[in-house]
Order: C-alpha cells, then structure tokens, then sequence
C-alpha cells in the first residue's frame, strides 16, 4: 500500500518564510492564527488523512459506490470515516465562525486539502463540493436560506452538489434546459436530468443540499437566463428538522476510469422543491464567484496526488535493485544497484520533486491573494489580489492538473512493470486525477479564459502587475552572485511569455481563432513561468535563511539544488512554447475540416 | 462504441509510392508481392478487425481473463474469433512457407498488426506473443524443436509466450534464478517462478508453448549464465499429437490498468520438461535477436491505439455542438457551433494526425529494413539495413509508445467528461496503451539503448549513415521552392540532433552518468527528427503525385497541409529538447540521494 508522509515542513517553509502569513495580523481571520496553532491544525489533518483516509483509498477504488433501490452506498469504511471528519471539525477550517465555522484563512485551508486529496481523492470531494455549496450559499444566499442550510454544512452534518452540466450542456451552459417553475411561495419546482454530479447521493449523511442551474419561465436563451436553487434530498423544516424526501433522485452512476469511491450521479429532479440562490437570471454569475476557489481545489488534486506518487516513487526507487550504474558499481554489496542511480530514474523524480515544491508554493500564493481579496480592509489592495488570484486561476488549475498528471505518468514509470499493476497503488493515482484535466472546466477551456478573460479583457493590466512583481524581484536581487542561476532562469521564461504574449495582443483583433490556437502552449509558458517566480522566491528566502545561520542547512540547500533544476529542464522548455505560438497556430486554423 | 476505418488508403501510399516496396521483387517473399495481393491481405485482416475484434474489445475490457481451478478463461467471444482468425490464415501472414506461412514481408505484416492492436490490442496479444516464439524457435532452434513447434505455431492451432521476468529481475535479468537441471535425454527439468507473462494461459488453443529463460547448474553468473528453453503445456508425442500435462501451471492473474482480455499470468514451473532452444547459456543472444522485431510490435501498439482514439475523438469533435467560434458563429443553423471549430481542439487533433500519419511511414521504413537485413543477397547491404533497424528500434519502440500514449490522452480530452466514462471507449483506449511505455523495456531503458549500444558503440557509424541518407535529401530536395518549409523543418532538427549528439559523446568518456540523464529529451529529440524526415520524405512523394496529375488531389494536398504543421508543431520542441539535454543533465546526476 502506498506510504504518505504529510510535507508538513514545506507548508511551514511556505507559511513562515516564503510568505509569511503572519505579517498580516489586521486581516480578518488572520488575527489569532500563530505557527503554533497552524502546526497542530496540520498535523491533525496529517495524522487524520495518513491514519483513516489513505488506508481506504485503495477500498474505494475496488469497491467503487452502488446504486441500490435508488440509494448510493459508499464504500466499506467511508461512512465511519467521514462520521470521524466531521466529530474532529475538519469540515469547519475555513468556514464563517457566524455558522460554526473556525474563519481560517485559505492559505491554511488549502495545505490541509492537498493532505486530503492526496491521502483520498474521492473521499476528499465529499466535504469539497459541500464547501462549494456552502460558498455559494453563503455569498449569495438570502439571511433565511443560510439560517436554514449554512451551519449544518459548515459541520458536515449535511452535505452539498453543484449541478450543472447536462448532457448536451457541459462546457456551454448556455444551452442547459432544466426547468424551475414558480410555486408562488418563493420556492419553485426544479426539473431535469443533470449528469457528472459528484457525490450526488451517498450515506454520509443525513441531507444533501443540491445547487442547481435552471431557467425560470420568463428566462431570456442563453447564459443571461440560468437562476441558481439550492434543492435539498430532504426538506427542512422550520425547526431544522428533516421534513419530507424531495422529488429528486440518483439515476444512475457513471463507470469512471479512476475516483471510483465518489458517487458520479445522474440525478433526476421531478418537481422538486428549490429555493432561488441569488438573483433571477444570476445563476452563472453566482457560479462565476466560486470559481476561482473551486479551480484552485482541483489543482490541490493535481498537486496532491503527483505528491504522493512522487513519495512513492522514490522510496520504490531507491529500495528497488536492478542493473548498475553507468559509471560503476555503486552498491557492491547488493547484488545490483538501487535504480536511483540511473539517470532516466533521477530526472524523472527530479522534474516531479521540483514541480511539487514549486506548485506548492503557487498553491499558498494563490490562496493568500483569495484570501487578501475576501478580506483587505483597503479596497485598492482587494481588488489587485483578487485581479491576480483571477489571472493565475488557470495556471493553477489547468497548468497545474496537466503536469501533475505527467507528474503521476512518470511516478508510475518509475515502478516498471509494477506500476501498471493495481496492487501498488501508482496507476491508481494516475486514473484518479485524469479527471481534474476535465472537470470544473476542461484544461482548453482553462487556456481560452487565460488568454480570452485574464488577459485580453483588462488589456493586459493585471499581466502588468505580476510583470512588474517579478521585475521588482529580478532588481533586488540580480547582485546577489548566488541568484544567477535562479535571475537567469526567470528572465529567460518571462522573456518569453512577453513575445508570446506580444503574439496573441496582436492577433486578438484579427483573427482571434488564432488566439484560442496558441491558448494551450501559452497556458504551459505562463505556468511555467510562474513557477520560475517562485522558485527564484524560494530560493532568496533559503539563502537568506543560510546566511541568517540555521541548523537545518540540509533543508535550505535542497530548496537551491531542486530550484537550479528547474531553472535548467522545465525553464528550457518556454523557448518552444514560444516558438510554436509563433509558427503553428496559423497552420491550426487554417486546416480545413475536410482535411482532417 | 468506438468506431474504426482501417487506414488502407495510407498504408497503398507508403507501400506504393512512399517507399515502393514493389521494387525489391528480387527479395524473398518480395517475388509475388504486387499491390492487388496486398490489398486483398489488407483489406481481409481490416474486415476482420472491425468486424470481429473491434466489437470485442470493451467485452474484454469489462470481463477480463478469470482464474478457475488453475485453468484461464478468456472473455465471452475471444475463443470463437481466435478460431475464425486461425482458420481464416491471418496468423501465417509473415511466416515461413516451409512451416505452413505465406512467407510475406515484414513491411506487409507490420500493417496488419496495426490494425489488430487498434481493434482489440488485448486480443491481438495473444497471436502477437506467439510470433515471438515462433521467431526465437525459427532463427535458434534445432531442427528437431521446429519439426515439433513450427507448423502449430504458425497456423496459430498452438500459442506460445516470452517467460523473462521474474518478481526481482525484471531490467535486470542478471538477476533472475529459475534452474534448468539436465534430465540426461536432451531434456531438462525447469523450476521456477516468472511474473507478468502476457498470454500465460488461456482457452483459446490447445497446446503453449513457454519459452523459458532458466540456468543450468554450471551456468557463469550474471546474463552470461542464461538459457533459453521451450516449455509446452501440453508434452507433445513423436506423432505430433499431445501428451500428458507439463508440470507448470498459471498461480495467478495480475490485476492489471488495462489490457483486461489479455491473460497476464504469474507462472509456476515444478521440474517442467523443456529443450533447449540455441546454445546454453546463450539465452539471451537469443532473446536479443528478437527485439528489434517485438519492439516494433510495441511501437505498432501505441501507433494503433493513437490512431484509433484519434478517428473516434475526430467524429465526436465533428459531432459535439458546445460554444461558438471565436471568430463568430459558424453553424448559425444549429445550437452551438461544433468543437472542431475551437483552436484547441484542433491542435489536439492535428497533433495527433500528424504524428500518426508520420509514425505510421516510419514504421513502414522500419519493416523495411528488417526486412531487407533478412533478405537481401548482397551482405553489406544486409548489414546496413540491419544496423539502421537497430539504431531505430529505441525510436520506434520508446518514442512512438511515449508519444502514442500522451496522444490517447488527448484524445479522451476532445472527449471532455465523456472522456471519462467507460462506455464512450476512450478511457479504455489510454489504459491499454500506457502498457506499451513500460513491457518489452521500458522506455528509459530503451533511451539508453539508444544512446549506449546504438550510439556510442558503434561510435555514432550508424547514426552517420542515416545522417548522410538526410542530407543527399535535402541536396535533392532543396532548389524545390515547394518543399522549403519540409527542407527548413529537417535541417532544424537535424541540427539540435547533431548538437545534443555532440553532448553526449562529450561527456561519454567522462561521465556516462551524465549520458543516461540525457537520454530520454535525447530519444525524443531523435524521434522528432526522425518523424520530421518521413514528412518530407512524404512531402516529396505527394508533391510528385500532385505534378504527375492525380483525381486524388485533396489526398495530397491534405498530407503537404499535415506534414507542414508537423513541421512547425513538433519540430519547434527540438529546441527546447537540446538546451535540456545540455543544461540539467549534469545536476541530475550531481543531485545527493538525500536531498530528494
């Protein structure tokens, strides 16, 4: 069975030094959050997540959900799992204290889910889409819909969906047909057939609060006539007691290549009573507001489980015996070397070691900057988190998911024929998060919002504040001899994400199919480039530490060994990025369909 | 259920115009092979596959190979299409006409293989396995072991299997420990346990035939110490019929990522009587001559595969409405405009084509020459083409399944959440593959053969004659204004290969560590280079069919179209590919073990 071990010293690395969230003490929910108290919240969810979680990871996936008599039952052991999740208060990090919540901030909350999804990754979507429902609830709901829904998911006592997709409308909403009639008393009757709804139903729970996206009777077409309802599996009634069962159900499961222990519904909604969330006609701008939280929660899958493939992967390699090294014997006393001397072996652990740790960091960059727009009493200092948190939510989710699962692919590779073998537990990771390339918005879809709404929409101005971040950067520390390495390597990738950039500003006018071409490559040298940032980051903050004196010298030289790696193999890719910007996406649209 | 057309139309091109193959008529086997007889063999084996392969495919997917009372059991219709197979001759194609086969050429073969693995790879294992043991009795065997063997083998009424891997020696077959003890009559008692035998045991034939690697007592240490054996299920009379069971037996099936219908068994030889096939302790020069054609066998899959996933994900690109064109709508008449009308979606797709079709001659060229290494009179002529397979078998093998791979995966995305779920076959499609990366030598391994034995050895010889081959190309090539961006595209990635060539033979002598950390962006590179002188190979030959006069002229037009995004797509990675090799390799190597 696969090991884990939480990277609890990374996460004080990123916390402490690299952005030290504790600077910002005049931000709500910032106030009484101290090293201490964060160290004993992670290591809680380390020893809950290695100690419940990982151990029926492999049993969901065997198992998988039934449907029986129009009920889903979880697999062995998830039930009493998640009665222990919401006892220990896992549930409420984050979550408003109003409701019961304990108003984290979501530079803490995000560490604690990349144990989750790393440990189990469909375990883990229970309590993530309830938090969906929650912040949509919560940030658009009326006073009587939170007083009814609010505290008993912020406890996980009840459970939450997001119903979107149809059949014929995943990526276009616009042409979703779900109906919601008025009943006259501010509740309405919501019918129609979603699919893809995780965890749609399970018995994890007493209730499952359905958010769905229908079209009122008077709704204009399109997106602008989508109304968001939260349509619960049991009525409530006005005590806060469970009433009768809705007219909804689970229709069917989906057959998954991976997450097999997450319930994937198609739910059927035949008259069932909802309640508007938000505005008439607003649904999808409600959708709109959680998005940049959701994305940045599938790309913690993707960084989560290429982590513990990555752990895996290495202790395989290094107990594994085979061959010898080019060079020589190198462990005469066993009958063949550890394959961790061969090259191949080391690169491939090396390109996953240096995209974790860097991704990790993003991870709390991102999330503080949520966290700074939810948050910053200045409304200048809101708005620019809450602009760039908007400009790297594809990076973090598309860029992030496609190379975590590379990341995984290779993990796996490791193991040699063992890999492909389901008792080792690799390739299980790697059909687990080919799913986060898809869901909550397909990978393209990723690039286009990137290069269509991040960056031609505000003209590039946000792309100039990050610019200017890392320009800044670049000056206070191109004298330091020591950050040549790290300068070099982040003045080669944002040089060229400037001429790419300069490509797709001049094409948008002109032919934008060129644009939506060129997205994808864009999206991997942004990403790339990104992780250049904060990587030279990582690498002043370790210097500064070395040179501060510490007797972990071991740890902060690592941090420089795995950066100079990265600014050498991932940064030598932005060059082609560029390059096939430049020459292949002309050829991409003019291909004729009969061509093909 | 996943559609498929068998790429006919491709194959008469590279088998007529492309490479000619009807101009070796001196060759044996080449005297009677026109392009009606090769269009009937084609034609029959793409009826076949669609017909009757393809359909069971999710069948095998879904029930894979059960374990009852030591005796496998394949999926429901495997037994009866193997019988239709064997009876309609498919599995005699390439073999000897001494022993029943119809003696015709690899090149021919190669593309009937294509279109099994496509159709059913799970399946086309099972004859696929055979051919194998077939090859290593033909080439090594006693007169008396091919009297035995041959005809069942090739008629395909027996089967038979490669026994190598054993639970600690898999690369490293050095390692391995089954005994071969001498019984004084010729025969030998083999003892001993192997893992992941592919096609182990099954319904489908009446009689196994193992081949078996194995020591005898007096057997040097290390892989001078190997022996090959053949091993039968059945104990076979002098009258040909079948005797008393051997003593081995399959113990257990592997659970496997994909390839559910092919049996993939743990074996168990107790003292089971076998003969030796070649010289002792000459196994493994034996299993040596036969790798580069089950490499290209490998390398057929994951080119079979790609292409299949890629005309499904073509289809439902051209039938899934979602969104509208950037440029504007396109389809006023419907919803939505089709997928195929966004630029990512048609990167992906011509990606896919793109390499498929390049990869698809290069595999030609490759059944080319092992066929004329076997075949040709003239011995210096012989040796070149034996040596040029050699060289392009780590291309052919790692290159095409690590490309083949991540074009499945791409595939499945056109497919968005549909992609996902089983019945649509996709996902099916990229667990099958991701095998390919890993048996017959995974694919670092064959990267190092690449740089090791086919490189260094012959001190880049080999690499010199293609390289000689490419420029009287483009010698030829270069005053034609029409080929320029084929002429611009070949020379830029022959020029990163000759650069990361240099590298590596630098530091070779110095530190063959550094090599192997190269290798892999060093087989890619290759690869790319490799596929980019196929396109303007193929560039050429249309651009002559089209100045001849042709009624097919969309057929040529649409390869110059491919072959020229081929050119800017995959060609701008060579780039990026060489500074890798040349920038990292050495902090891959220097990098402790305690700091991963």
């Amino acid at each position: 069975m696969p090991i884990y071990q939480a990277p609890i010293r990374d996460y004080q690395f990123i916390l402490s030094e690299l952005l030290n969230i504790y600077q910002y003490q005049e931000l709500a929910g910032f106030e009484e959050v101290d090293p201490e108290l964060v160290d004993a919240i992670l290591q809680g969810v380390a020893d809950f997540t290695t100690d419940i979680m990982l151990p029926l990871n492999s049993v969901g996936d065997h198992q998988g959900c039934k449907l029986v008599d129009g009920k889903v039952i979880t697999p062995d052991g998830f039930k009493d799992a998640y009665k222990q999740y919401v006892e220990n208060g896992w549930a409420t990090l984050t979550c408003d204290p109003e409701y019961g919540g304990q108003g984290l901030p979501e530079v803490v909350g995000t560490f604690a889910t990349e144990m989750k999804t790393a440990t189990n990754m469909a375990f883990a979507m229970y309590p993530g889409l309830t938090h969906g429902a929650y912040s949509a609830i919560h940030v658009h709901g009326s006073d009587a819909l939170k007083q009814k829904y609010l505290s008993k998911l912020v406890s996980g006592e009840w459970t939450g969906t997001m119903n979107l997709t149809e059949s014929h409308a995943g990526t276009d909403l616009a042409l979703l047909r779900t109906k919601a009639k008025p009943l006259g008393d501010d509740t309405f009757a919501i019918s129609g057939e979603k699919i893809f709804i995780s965890s749609g139903d399970h018995d994890l729970a007493e209730n499952i609060i359905h958010l769905v996206l229908a079209r009122l009777p008077d709704a204009p077409e399109g997106v602008k006539g989508i109304s968001l309802f939260a349509v619960p599996k049991f009525l409530v009634n006005i005590d806060g007691s469970l009433g009768e069962a809705n007219t909804l159900a689970a229709t069917g499961l989906e057959h998954k290549m991976g997450i097999h222990g997450n319930s994937t519904c198609v739910m059927l909604f035949d008259n069932a009573v909802g309640e508007l969330v938000g505005a008439p006609h607003q649904g999808l701008r409600a959708m709109f507001t959680m998005m940049n939280q959701a994305r940045l929660g599938v790309g913690i899958q993707g960084l989560g489980v290429s982590d513990i493939a990555y752990q895996n992967a290495l202790v395989y390699a290094k107990d594994r015996i085979q061959g010898r090294a080019l060079s020589g014997v190198k462990q005469a006393e066993k009958a063949a070397d550890s394959i961790l001397v061969h090259g191949d072996v080391r690169r491939m652990l090396l390109s996953q070691k240096s995209f974790n740790e860097g991704t990790r960091a993003l991870m709390g960059q991102q999330a503080l900057w949520l966290d700074q727009a939810e948050r910053e009493a200045d409304p200048v200092k809101a708005k620019q988190a809450s602009a760039l948190a908007a400009l790297f939510t594809p990076i973090v989710k598309g860029f992030v998911t496609d190379q975590g699962f590379k990341a995984c692919v290779d993990a796996q590779q490791v193991y040699g024929g063992h890999g492909y073998i389901n008792e080792w537990g690799m390739e299980q990771f790697v059909r687990d998060i080919r799913i986060a390339m898809i869901y909550e918005g397909t990978n393209g879809v990723q690039a286009l919002d990137l290069v269509g709404r991040k960056l031609l929409a505000d003209k590039g101005a946000t792309l100039q504040v990050w610019s200017e971040m890392v320009k800044q950067f670049i000056g206070q520390h191109s004298a330091n001899e020591q950050m040549q390495p790290f300068i070099a390597g982040l003045m080669d990738a944002a040089g060229d994400l400037e001429r790419a950039t300069g490509y797709i500003a001049k094409h948008a006018a002109t032919n934008p199919d060129i644009v939506g071409a060129a997205s994808m490559a864009y999206m991997q040298l942004f990403g790339i480039s990104a992780l250049a940032w904060m990587w030279a980051r990582i690498a002043a903050t370790s210097l500064a530490a070395l040179e501060k004196g510490t007797d972990e010298v071991s740890f902060y030289q690592a941090k420089l060994k795995t950066g100079t790696f990265y600014m050498s193999y991932w940064v030598s890719q932005t060059r082609s990025l560029r390059k096939q910007i430049e020459t292949s996406s002309e050829y991409i649209v003019a291909f004729e369909e009969s061509d093909f």
